[in-house]
């Protein structure tokens, strides 16, 4: 029996199939925030993205990719999302303890020239055939590339819906449209949000964004209507209401490894800001298993509002 | 029972499948101008094309996509247009209630270099699976990337056509082949209603032209053939003869938010000349929901001639 | 009862379906001219060419894509070619009435930068659907993209062949591999020609020659051969011969519009050279609709040696 | 009945399909030369390379592709070879009177900038549906856009040989990754013999090479491994042996018109260095055609070794 | 009945098709090391690589592919891989008597500028109709065109997975991301094992790295984590963990051919660190076959640990 809570959000993607609208609630009815519409999750997809010694070194069980799943196994996360090797080598040993979102564009960082636009790594076919609640996508706004993710990204979320799948964008604006400091701007992250959504996906991940705004013809009409960006929790409520006004799944990614009084600080302005959870890489597994979990439960804890 | 001016509309399609007549007809016969063979239709992009804030913060209930469904069933227009993801949100829920055309290409603004191509954001498939009634597509004549925009709307066309759908084209001339002004010049916005007429286009949306005309080949017939231009009337009349003399439904966009008296300047204008009915997005759904009912009623009044 | 000369053609494509045969009898016995083996044809895609006012302000029922397909019949033509908005706006009124080629690849004026490569405007299935005896698609030889448009044409006429249909080919040499004046050199435009039927057309329009050698390479063997270009009826000889020895339907464009006597002269040297016909745009529908069907008319008796 | 060196050549190719033996057999057996396990080939692609006049003023029978056939048939040939729409302009009138290669990509020499890539213009469909025994395609090792042309090559030659046809590769080295002298190294013919061995060629042809070495790389070895290169004989012994230790057909191509002695005196060579044959163009068919057999007739008398 | 060791590798695959289990279990199982774990193969691409001369005039017999066959048979290596067009012309008559791997991108030497991107040779489709065990297929991390040769990988994977094949990838870390010494550097090779491990590969072929460290952002975890990479079974141990901790087939390349000291030493650390072997190519086939014949079995002997 779903939660009101649960239910209230799937109504939100009445458009959906049925298979989709079931991979989303075996998402959000899993793990320790299992039906109360918060969500967090476990990516590990830093071995292509920075190299196996820079994700690993730190805590050498990482190496194996059978350690994340039982990390997040045991941690009680809603979800796992990993590139497509790791997924494969894993998927028939834990098939069903976890849900799963394959991820289907990756990075590396051998070659690092020019506007970012990632390679595509996996298929529907590949999400489907290894077990796969979800597919996950990155989509680099204010990149030279922006548009062919983008309808690399269409195409992808046609095929991931008419085969019952859930759709998970990473939105991370970057590239040679905006500033370093425009990256995690509260005009832009909003706008990356609502870039998403308007595409298609269900569940949104952005970063946690700053007080700057980058873009002159938006700043006039954050005056102009004193839109409240003070604090996290104010630029997280702009975010979400960004995304179709709050009836879109937006989780917040959590960056580099931290202090865990800097990630619960976090944590706390984002659950402030109605922000529908986080998804914590680094921050978990590059700690040791028993001090992950510990965090990651106390990070729940604040979503549940406990 | 359709009327004559309805059945008339129809018969300059008589090479359509029933499929895209029936789909035209429904737009036509929709809202508090059906039958008159007029429009007044409701678009919603600029959440994508200009962020969320620049947007909506002037009427926050626009940010929930939701919102504008509802206004353009209780205005009464004909039909209203939006990006997949709004469209997808709301498909089901107002299932029948207006004529939807699923927006199948869009650009955002968080990088702006170069001549402008948008991305394909949606697909055929999207609008027959969301219950829309036609597609919606933008070219940029002038733009280096022309001809890669006909070549989408061509193939995206035959599909749809085949398929019973209607084919709306957003034909605004931009980029490096034109200056700034003569993006609206008389010469370039006939010249961008015509290429729409022979890419198969059933309704073309243009921007109300101006008197400047835009390149020499062109001025020197203006000039030896007394062709008339003087007032937006005799434009919009010019304008309609270039699109296959009047047998293609051109209707005229409303462009930035202005005061409510050159609104109906405006309107006054393209009815004068023949015009087939008007877009109408930030004008409308940046104002209050009572105040924008008020003039798109207003504006129906005058294209119904009462 | 086919005459023996259209027998005597049909014979040179032997290896077609008859399906093609079929068409391309169907072109050459509809008519004043038809049985003759001979061609006048009416081409309308200025305006998409060079737009509305320019192409239809000197006759403006020309702006009605239904003027062109009355005058073709009216005056007897063998065939009637134009985009594919123009043809699919009539087709149904006109089921049959005049043998129809729809033009597949069209270039816009509004931006004129680069070397030419015309947008893919239309399909097989289109012509299909839409009844047409033929497709046309223009190629520019001298162009940085004449691979890329000998191969979009190459893929068009294995289909079109398969389906039944007719190739007509417009070789027009332009770009930056060629001087402007050698655009039209004999050399040149017999290359053309011998392109075009490499590629597999059936009908290959090309434009009047000039008696100017563009290429040293050919200029040696022009003049060690003594090939024979002083008149327009010389050179139309060579241009029929370099399409594989007259056993090709070559025939010839009339360029912009001018006086009786210039058409008239050009006319009679194609005729006298061997040309097979001629396709006459401006200046037929630029004209009076009374005027433009007594010249066609006369243009006719000229070629039925009257 | 087949001869022992025709058994033992396809022996060499035991991994194709039937159909493919049937069709290299058929080539192999026609013609004064079959059975032999040697060939003379009659090529025509050069009204598409050079142009018609270049190519045919100088016997202006040839401007008829028909000529060129009875030409094969009538000297005795093994396989006639042409683009696409001569081909199919007499394929029904010769079907099943000598073997062809339809050539599947060609150049022109109206635009001549860059490196050589040509236009693909034809289709295993066309060699089936026009009775061709064999594909041709023109591949340039040392161009940018080698890769392009190798990839085009492979997909092709899998089309080809699951549908039982031969395929044939002018392998010609040249582009910006050689010097002009280098087209034609004793190094790089052999290399060039390779690669088109490597992508699954049947007959290869390339042209007589120089004892010019292009590469330091190769130089080092062929004078620390002393190979013989001082005579035409040791350089086509040095090629055949480095296509597949002589398991492929290695033919040379003739070059520009010349002299009989010439052309008999560089056929000596390459029979005497175990080349399988000659593909002779422009000697041929630029000839009186009596003259043009009594030298092909020569030629393969050579080859037989009489 | 298959050994402890060949199961327990099969397990970290469970998520492979039984089709793909059985030809990894083909490979594991032939040859003199069949059973152990271990593997050495004999590559040859170099005629297409380097060309003819340079890879087979030092022992000539190397010029014919049926010498690579009989070689690898003779010597009991457990796979041989090679270019399409080597395969086809040998996999009929030694069908059978060794596993192969249809090596599916080769990039020649004749031109050479730019980042390194190989041509797509041949098809899995191939790889079937050949009776091979395994594609085989390069990648270079740090080229520009990275993501390319990712994204041809990634389909190639998915078809061949899908129609029980093994994918083996060669991860060859060039191009303009690095500098030449970091091509080797031990962070670039653990990472290119990484990247070549998450795009699905089985088996991943890498060079033998050197103790120089490339990248900043990984040498300060490599100092801070006093990660050791002092020896080459440092060295080794290290790739193979970062290849999922140990659970993918990792083997090392024997480059350009040298002294057999040189040869035995590098097995050895390869052997101390938990490499699962070779592929050696020119050190093999450019030696006599008796002498290779020893060298490869006192190779294999290292890798038994006898």
């Amino acid at each position: 029996m779903y939660t009101e809570r649960v239910k209230e959000i799937l109504s939100w993607y009445s458009g959906e199939n049925p298979g989709t609208l079931k991979n989303l609630a075996r998402i959000l009815n899993h793990g320790k925030l299992g039906g109360t519409g918060k969500m967090v999750n476990l990516p590990v997809d830093q071995g292509f993205e920075h190299g196996p010694a820079r994700s690993f070194a730190p805590n050498p069980l990482g190496y194996d990719p059978e350690y994340h799943f039982q990390l997040g196994i045991d941690a009680g996360c809603n979800v796992h999302a990993a590139p497509p090797g790791a997924i494969a080598a894993c998927a028939a040993k834990f098939a069903g303890e976890i849900p799963l979102i394959l991820k289907l564009n990756n990075s590396d960082s051998l070659y690092s020239g020019g506007d970012p636009c990632p390679a595509i790594t996996g298929s529907v076919g590949d999400a489907l055939r290894l077990g796969c609640e979800a597919i996950g996508f990155t989509i680099y706004p204010g990149s030279t590339f922006r548009n062919k993710m983008y309808e690399q990204l269409r195409a992808l979320t046609e095929e991931a819906k008419s085969k019952g799948l859930v759709v998970v964008v990473w939105s991370y604006p970057r590239g040679s449209g905006l500033s370093k400091k425009g990256e995690t701007a509260i005009d832009v992250v909003a706008y990356a949000a609502q870039i998403a959504c308007q595409l298609g996906a269900h569940i949104i991940k952005v970063k946690p964004p700053t007080a700057h705004i980058e873009q002159d013809a938006a700043r006039k009409v954050y005056e102009a209507k004193n839109i409240p960006i003070a604090t996290l929790a104010d630029r997280v409520r702009h975010v979400v209401q960004s995304a179709f006004n709050g009836k879109r799944l937006v989780i917040f990614s959590g960056g580099p490894a931290k202090s865990l009084e800097d990630v619960y600080a976090e944590i706390r302005g984002i659950h402030e800001g109605g922000g529908f959870g986080s998804i914590i890489g680094r921050n978990s597994f590059q700690r040791k298993k028993e001090d992950a979990i510990v965090m990651l439960h106390k990070i729940m804890n604040i979503y549940a509002g406990k």
